[in-house]
C-alpha cells in the first residue's frame, strides 16, 4: 500500500505552552484543567468542555477533566488549575504546560467486556488496576467497572486476581521480623478508635505491627485524624520504617506510602455509590495488609441494624471469602464479629476520640469501658494468632496485665516519640449539653445522625470540634440529665450543629 | 415515646442567600456551584468540594455538585454558578439563592437492587427515570446504573418498563391524523442526511411526519446542525406543531421539545463509556418515538467494520427485540438494514452535508448518487408503512417521481417557511485538497479519522467547515488527484486538520 496524503506544506499552528494559574478551586478527588473557549489551543484541538485531556510538562504527564472558559477568568495564554491537579503537577513558577487529548485507555475495552458479563484474568485485572492508579478512569468510568465487579459478578479466581493486581500497583513493604499483624475493622462505627490501643499493646509484647490508617470520608473522623491529634502521621516510607525499627509498631497515615494506589482511587467511589460488594471490599482490604507485608491479619466485623454489616449470614460469608483470597496469598487471617449496635467510647470527632484511646491507656478511672474491653479483646486475638498466647483466657489476661501494668502506655509514649513527639489533644472552647426532656431508659441511638452533628459541630477539619455521648443503650436517665454534649471550635458552628439537633429530636431516643 | 432533646436556646446562624456570580466556566452538562470555602455556609453546613447541593431561589430548587473556593475567586457573600447551572437556574439579577444538602435519592436503593443483580418493575423504573431526568443523579451514578443495565441484564419486560416510564417522564405528543410515520438510524455514518430528503418526499404525498432530530455530541454534524444550515430548527413544541399543521411535517431540533428528557441524560454518560447496549439503545430509540406520537417507524441499520453493528447477526437480534418492544406499545415497526462501510454523500459538516442535501432536492446533475438512492429506499419504505404503496417497486416508483418532478423540493421548502424561512448556506473561505501521492483505487477510507479532521476544521461550531470526499471506495484515482478537500473558516483551523493529516497518511488509502 503506498503512502496516500502527502503532507502538506502549511505552517505549523504554534502549539507553545500555556501559563499555568492556580485557581484555587478544589474540585476534590477530581484533577480539572481551565482554558478559554476562543484560546487557539482549545478551538484547534477540537476540546470541549469535559474533554479528557494530556497535561504535558517536560516529561510529565497529567491526565484531566478540562472546564471550558468564556470571558476573563483566564488570559488567552493561560490554562488555569484546580488544586488536586495542581498537587499532581507540582509546577515551578514560569514552567509552560502543552494540552494535548488524553491518549485513548485501552483497559476500558475490558471494563466493557465485564460490564458484558465476562471474567477477565490476572492480567486483565492487571491493565484495568494500572490505569486506574494512574488515574486515567474518568468518575463515570470506575463507576462503571465497579457496577460491573459487584456482587456474584466476581469469582473466586477474580477476586483473587483482583487482589493480586491491586498490590501490585503500589509499594510493597518487607519487614524481616515476621509475624508482621496487622487489624481491620469492617464499616464505621463512630468512635471506634480501638487501634492505637491495639497496637500499644501488642507491640510491648514484641509483635510488628506497621499499622496505616486511613483520614475520615465521610465520617467525622479516621483513625489517622485521631491519631494526628497524638503525634504525627503523615510519615514518609523511610520515617515509617525508622520507627517500626525502633518500636516495633506505628499507626501513621497510608495516604503518603502508596500502599495499593488504585484503592484510594476506587474507595471515593465505591463510598459516593454507597456500593460494598463482597469481592471488592475483601480486595480493598486485603491488597492493602498484603502490601503492608502483614502475615497474621483480624478483621473485625461490627454487626448490627446501622452498622455495614447487617446480620450474621452476611457476616458469615464475608469472612469465608476473606479466609480463602487470604490463603491464596499466603497470609494468616482471623475474623472477629462484634457488636455494632451504638458507637464505641464517649468521643467522636478527632480529639475528643483521642482523649478516649489515653484515657483506656493510662488507666484513668472514667476511661470508656466499652473501648477499654474491644481493645482487650482485639489485642488477645492477635496475640493468640502471633503466637504469644495460647487459648482465649491467657490470651485475654496477658493483654489486660499489659495494659494495666502501664507497660502498654509506656510503649505508646515511645511509638508517638518515633513518630515524632506525643502530643496533648486540647478541648473545644465552645461545649452545650442536650439534656432528656423527661425521665425514662435510652431505647434508640441514631449513629448516622450522631455523625451528623458532630460533622456539622466542624469536625473534622476543626479537629476540637465533635461530641460526647453521655448516656449509652439501656442507661436509665432523670430529666435534664445530658445525653450528649456538642463539642465547637466557634459559636457559628455550635449554632448550626444545635440547629439540626433541635430539628431531629431523636437522635437519643428516651423511652419512658 | 417522649422527645428527648428539646430545642436549644441559642441564636440561629445566619443563612441568608448569596449573591450570584455567573463564572463564564462550561463544565458541559454537569451542574456546579462554587462557594468560597471559607464561607460560613460552607463550614456550618458542613459542605465538601464535590458535595451534592441543592439550590433554592424562591420556589425553584436545583441539585448541583459542588466545587470549593479557595481565596479571591469569589466574594465572601457569593455563589459562582457554572454555565449550565446559570441556564438551569436563570437568576434575575440580584436574585439570592440558599444552599443546602442535596435531599437523598432514594430511588438509587432501585439502582443498587439493580447491580446486585434483581429485576425492577415499571413502578420502580419510573422512579429512578424521574430522578434522572430531574438530573437528581451524579454521572458516578448514571454510568452506574447503566453498567447494572447492560447486555443480558435487562428482560423483555425491563426493557419494556424502562421504555415506558421514558415515555411517561416528559411531553408526549398526540397528532389527529394517522398513520405518523418516523425513521431513526442507529449509528453514526458521516454525511448520511437522508432525513430532510426523506420527510419532504412522504409529507409531500400525505403522510404526517414530526421528525425530531439531534445536535452532534461527538460527530462533525447532527441532523439537526445541518438542518439549521437551510431553516431554524429551535422551535418550541407550539411553532412545530404549527408548522406539522401546515405542511404536514418538520423537521426540528429535539433539545426544545423535551420528550423523554431521562434519555437525553443517560445518553451523554452512554457515549462517553461507549456502552451500546441493546436494551438501552431500544429503550432510548422507542422512548423518544412514543412520545412524539409515532405509529409507523422505520428504522436503518448500517452494518459495516466501524459502523456502531458490525454483523448481520447483532443486527437482526436488535431487530427482533425493537420490533417486539414497539409491538407493546401499539407501533408498527420495520428495519432496514443498510451498507455501513463509507460515508454518505460527498460533504462532513453541517453547511457541506447541507449542500448535498439541496442538491439531491434541487435534482442537479452533480447530487451525490448514494445519498440520494438511500433517500429514496427509505422513503418507499415508509410509504408502505404508511399504506401509500403496496410492493417495493410501486413504492419505489413513487417516491422516486415524488423527487423527481419537482413535489418534494416544492415540499421541502414550503416546511422551512413554515419553520422561518428557507437559507442557502455559505462556503468556507478556506479550502484545502488532499491529494493522491500514486496511482491506484480507494482500498479503505477511515470513518473515525475523517470525522477527525472535519472536526479539526471547526465542525460543527464552525458551521462551513468540514471536508468533501472527492473519491470513493473502488475509485480509480491518478497521482495528484484530489481525494478529499478540508475546508475552514480560518487560516488556523485549516492548519490544525492539515497538521492531523500530515501525521495520518492513511485517510483515505490507495492501493496500487
Amino acid at each position: 500500500m503506498s503512502k496516500s496524503n502527502p503532507a502538506p506544506e502549511v505552517p505549523r499552528p504554534a502549539l507553545e505552552g500555556r501559563r499555568l494559574r492556580r485557581l484555587g478551586i478544589d474540585t476534590g478527588d477530581e484533577r480539572v484543567a481551565y482554558l478559554r473557549s476562543d484560546s487557539p489551543i482549545c478551538r484547534g484541538e477540537g476540546f470541549n468542555a469535559r474533554s479528557r485531556v494530556e497535561l504535558r510538562m517536560g516529561e510529565r504527564r497529567l491526565t484531566a477533566m478540562l472546564d471550558v472558559v468564556h470571558g476573563e477568568l483566564l488570559a488567552a495564554d493561560e490554562a488555569g488549575l484546580s488544586e488536586s491537579a495542581w498537587a499532581a503537577l507540582q509546577p515551578e513558577p514560569d514552567q509552560r504546560v502543552t494540552f494535548a487529548h488524553a491518549p485513548s485507555v485501552d483497559s476500558l475495552a475490558l471494563v466493557r467486556r465485564k460490564i458484558y458479563g465476562h471474567a477477565l484474568d490476572a492480567a486483565q485485572f492487571a491493565a484495568v488496576v494500572d490505569d486506574i492508579a494512574a488515574r486515567r478512569y474518568s468518575g463515570e468510568e470506575l463507576a462503571a467497572f465497579i457496577a460491573a465487579c459487584s456482587d456474584g459478578r466476581l469469582s473466586d479466581e477474580e477476586v483473587a486476581a483482583l487482589t493480586g493486581a491491586m498490590v501490585d500497583g503500589g509499594q510493597r513493604l518487607h519487614w524481616d521480623r515476621p509475624p508482621v499483624v496487622d487489624k481491620h475493622c469492617i464499616g464505621g462505627l463512630p468512635g471506634n478508635r480501638t487501634t492505637p490501643i491495639v497496637v500499644a499493646i501488642v507491640t510491648a509484647l514484641g509483635l510488628v505491627m506497621p499499622k496505616t490508617s486511613s483520614r475520615a470520608i465521610t465520617s467525622p473522623a479516621g483513625t489517622a485524624d485521631t491519631m494526628e491529634m497524638l503525634a504525627p502521621v503523615a510519615l514518609d516510607l523511610a520515617q515509617m520504617r525508622r520507627a517500626v525499627e525502633r518500636t516495633g509498631g506505628c499507626i501513621v497515615w497510608g495516604g503518603s506510602i502508596n500502599l495499593s494506589p488504585a484503592d484510594d482511587v476506587l474507595i471515593r467511589i465505591e463510598r459516593a455509590l454507597d456500593i460494598d460488594s463482597e469481592g471488592q471490599l475483601v480486595a480493598s482490604v486485603l491488597s492493602k495488609k498484603i502490601a503492608a507485608g502483614s502475615t497474621h491479619v483480624l478483621i473485625d466485623i461490627p454487626v448490627g441494624p446501622s452498622a455495614k454489616v447487617r446480620d450474621a449470614r452476611q457476616a458469615a460469608s464475608l469472612s469465608r471469602l476473606m479466609q480463602r483470597t487470604a490463603a491464596g496469598f499466603g497470609m494468616q487471617l482471623q475474623t472477629l464479629v462484634t457488636d455494632g449496635s451504638q458507637p464505641v467510647g464517649r468521643g467522636i470527632g478527632p480529639a475528643l476520640e483521642a482523649h478516649d484511646v489515653l484515657a483506656v491507656l493510662r488507666r484513668q478511672a472514667d476511661a470508656p469501658a466499652d473501648l477499654r474491653a474491644r481493645a482487650l479483646a482485639l489485642a488477645a486475638a492477635l496475640l493468640r494468632l502471633g503466637g504469644l498466647a495460647e487459648g482465649e483466657d491467657a490470651a485475654q489476661a496477658l493483654a489486660r496485665r499489659t495494659l494495666e501494668s502501664g507497660k502498654a502506655w509506656t510503649q505508646f509514649q515511645a511509638i508517638c516519640e518515633a513518630q515524632g513527639g506525643l502530643r496533648e489533644p486540647g478541648q473545644a472552647a465552645h461545649r452545650y449539653p442536650i439534656a432528656a426532656a423527661a425521665s425514662g431508659r435510652v431505647a434508640c441511638i441514631d449513629n448516622r445522625q450522631l455523625s451528623r452533628v458532630a460533622k456539622l459541630a466542624g469536625a473534622p477539619l476543626a479537629p476540637l470540634a465533635g461530641l460526647t455521648l453521655e448516656a449509652r443503650l439501656g442507661d436509665a436517665v432523670a430529666a435534664g440529665q445530658p445525653l450528649f454534649t456538642v463539642h465547637a471550635q466557634s459559636r457559628g458552628e455550635l449554632a448550626y450543629a444545635l440547629e439540626y439537633v433541635s430539628r431531629h429530636p431523636r437522635i437519643v431516643e428516651v423511652a419512658p
